[in-house]
């Protein structure tokens, strides 16, 4: 095992390595930029190095300063977190050219995974279900037409240059096909200066269902069951729970073997989420893979009891995954809820003093936050100040004590997000677990009609 | 179910009830003293009401002012939380008198198992086991021989009115009995004014192991296996953990099945705790029943899953208790520090002004507590400001997430009885899950020899 680790992350993430850390005897090096001086990842590690001014580019993803940091003492690994460099292919090269072992993936896995297209490929190789569409750019009406038909509507024409929902076009009916195919070409072209479109399967109210998957340096890759997160702000989730409340025990096997096939067909090791969009009718498809520990992880661990931050830490050092598949239960239902710095209806984020502090404990509350009463949130990184998990014997349960931890939670100084959780918790589409990718834009469009 | 429930508590207990009932949809009334102004069961209830000055004779034990917070505020029920009017059976007379449901057992349970002789009496009856003794004061010397003779040695004299250890002689062997209950019975009349003695068996090196129970109106009792409480300084617990480390499944059952006899003796109805004395032999003997929720139900909580004081408020409301014995399954292990705002090694109270807090989260903690940063720990109260419980895999995993949680626990302003924690966490006889009710004065002793 690792005698020490640098942690090359701030906040929660870089906290929660350090209870990984702290259980398992290994000794912890914080790095911290300047704006981060008064951190609790900096205050409980054993050790800990400036690397830089507040600008990421000039601290947390500063390799060289990184990496210059564990020379100095003595770091046998480096966890990355999420965010910042943990999907960086290069420096995981500079950190093993330094002798330096990452907590993650292989390069490969991580480059594969990366290029959309290199990953669609591989997944469809390896029998992972992905969203029909054309194979690159399509190459005139006629063909683009063809596809659709066989693809079935709707469909959605995007810029394979795109972004940001320029050059995007949904398609409805065959008859709108040509128009769309044209209209987002010029778009594109204008946009990107590019006029390559494709087509792929528009799917209407999908939910974001990702697969928790764990794998050794030995080919042994489980599944730990799924992670509702369908409930995003600006493709940002929000609220996420564990198990979706509309996945059969069957369902679950199904996805879970994808998600495995894409660990294997990657030579995944370590922790890694597959990314699904599920359709209603119970069809899913492959949209990415995260080759890092998730925000969003801790429900996973509420509800298996596993601790998977410790399991990348023992995994990176070599050791076999002792778990089976069939030893893996999922027991009782969890919720979170992200803590944001930001208003609660603009999102605008909301940096500052945090004067009061209060996170509620209790049975079934989790709190995973690096803030503190007298903190003051800098205004360069993620408005994310701390997530809030609730375990109950059910889902009921569950968002019962969201509920009430969230009523009992006291931020004071800053404007957070508690006030939009609070209301979502009360929402009867919530409550039934009816939601997709477009719950927010629903919930609010709901909110602000008069009863 | 009820629509609103008076707490008659403070601290964290109050805070647990609140937090129960916020889960349940239960409107809450906190009672609160002069000296508890600032205290969060009084800012998280829905209606607080003053009831008198810091002692607690004129507030948190002054019945009429309870009572009439509860009319005033229209409570439907009361919960007592622990100590204070908890098992005072005059207290729910009273509340009964007034159409206040009392949130615990009747009376008639209360009574008697707040009675040594007659919770003796009655166990023997259930054929619950007690330690062997004399009925009632000895005789004469001649009789005491042939006792002791029967229970076997050693025995130990305690006078009938004895306490605080005066009055009592261990007898290791048949020769030292006469002097033994000559000594005692002088001691005691000078003492006590009354020479009367008893004999009863001594156990050199018994682990405190209790039985928690849960029973509703139609007789349906359960048990949630044990916990182990062996760890006391002043006959005060410090240190609890579920399982045990010496109970196995068949002694589980066996004793579960002699707290759930003692629970239908007295016609038991809610959540109460059966306390054992444990011998190295295997052995066990009837202490007493607390008639309450203990101050160490979340270990059970964590291990179990469930919610003893949900469970608590159901049955008091008429509920059926829906869980089967068969149901119970205990997952992991937990511990539970006491955080005490005293000095770690002479105990002395340490009130005061908190400057500094901050309590860890993260996978597998537990936090109840009403401390915050800017507290005042008032000097008229239990120096306990908090619990810190912690949930494994296994003991080991326990005691790794204690460790972790107890380093990264900050409490700056006042004394805190964590560094004991932490030492007590490394003692290699802790660690084997080797202890005895005896177990602080011998790790005092191990600490102050040198290595």
């Amino acid at each position: 095992m690792f005698k020490k680790i640098l942690i090359a992350n701030r906040g929660e993430i870089a906290l929660r390595v350090i209870w990984a850390c702290k259980e398992l005897g290994i000794k912890t090096v914080a790095v911290y930029s300047e704006a981060d001086r008064l951190s609790l990842h900096r205050r409980f590690a054993d050790e800990d190095v400036c690397i830089g001014p507040a600008p990421s580019n000039q601290s947390y993803l500063n390799i060289p300063s990184i990496i210059s940091a564990a020379e100095i003492t003595g770091a046998e690994a480096i966890h990355p977190g999420y965010g910042f460099l943990s999907e960086n292919a290069h420096f995981i090269e500079v950190a093993q050219s330094c002798k330096l072992q990452f907590i993650g993936p292989e390069t490969h896995a991580i480059r594969t995974m990366g290029n959309k297209a290199m990953a669609r490929d591989t997944m469809n190789a390896a029998g992972v279900p992905i969203l029909p569409g054309s194979d690159g750019p399509i190459s005139d009406v006629t063909a683009a037409k063809k596809l659709a038909d066989e693809i079935g509507y709707p469909v959605i024409v995007k810029a394979s240059s795109g972004g940001g929902g320029r050059g995007m076009r949904v398609v409805n009916k065959a008859d709108e096909l040509v128009d769309a195919v044209n209209l987002a070409r010029s778009e594109a072209e204008i946009a990107f200066g590019d006029s390559d479109v494709y087509i792929e399967k528009y799917l209407t109210n999908p939910r974001h269902i990702e697969i928790q998957v764990l794998a050794d340096h030995f080919g042994h890759v489980i599944h730990l069951g799924e992670r509702e997160c369908s409930i995003q702000r600006r493709h940002q989730k929000i609220i996420e729970e564990a198990p979706s409340p509309v996945i059969t025990e069957e369902m679950r096997q199904k996805m879970g073997l994808a998600a495995v096939e894409a660990a294997r067909a990657v030579n995944y090791r370590g922790a890694g989420t597959v990314e699904f969009l599920y359709n209603e009718d119970g069809t899913f498809y492959f949209m990415e893979m995260n080759t890092r520990i998730q925000v969003e992880h801790g429900i996973t661990e509420l509800v298996t009891g596993l601790d998977l931050v410790k399991w990348q830490i023992r995994i990176a050092a070599g050791e076999k995954l002792s778990i089976q598949q069939s030893d893996v239960v999922m027991t009782g239902h969890a919720v979170e809820c992200r803590l944001n710095a930001e208003h609660p209806e603009t999102f605008r984020p909301s940096p500052g003093l945090i004067e009061h502090f209060h996170l509620p404990g209790g049975p079934g509350v989790r709190v995973d936050s690096a803030a503190y009463a007298g903190y003051r949130v800098p205004p360069n990184y993620d408005s994310m100040i701390g997530k809030l998990m609730t375990h109950g014997a059910d889902r009921a349960e569950a968002v019962s004590r969201m509920k009430r931890a969230l009523g009992l939670t006291v931020i004071e100084g800053i404007d957070t997000n508690i006030s939009l959780h609070t209301r979502i918790m009360d929402d009867p589409f919530f409550l039934k677990g009816d939601m997709s990718t477009r719950f927010m834009e629903q919930f609010f469009a709901r909110q602000s009609k008069p009863e």
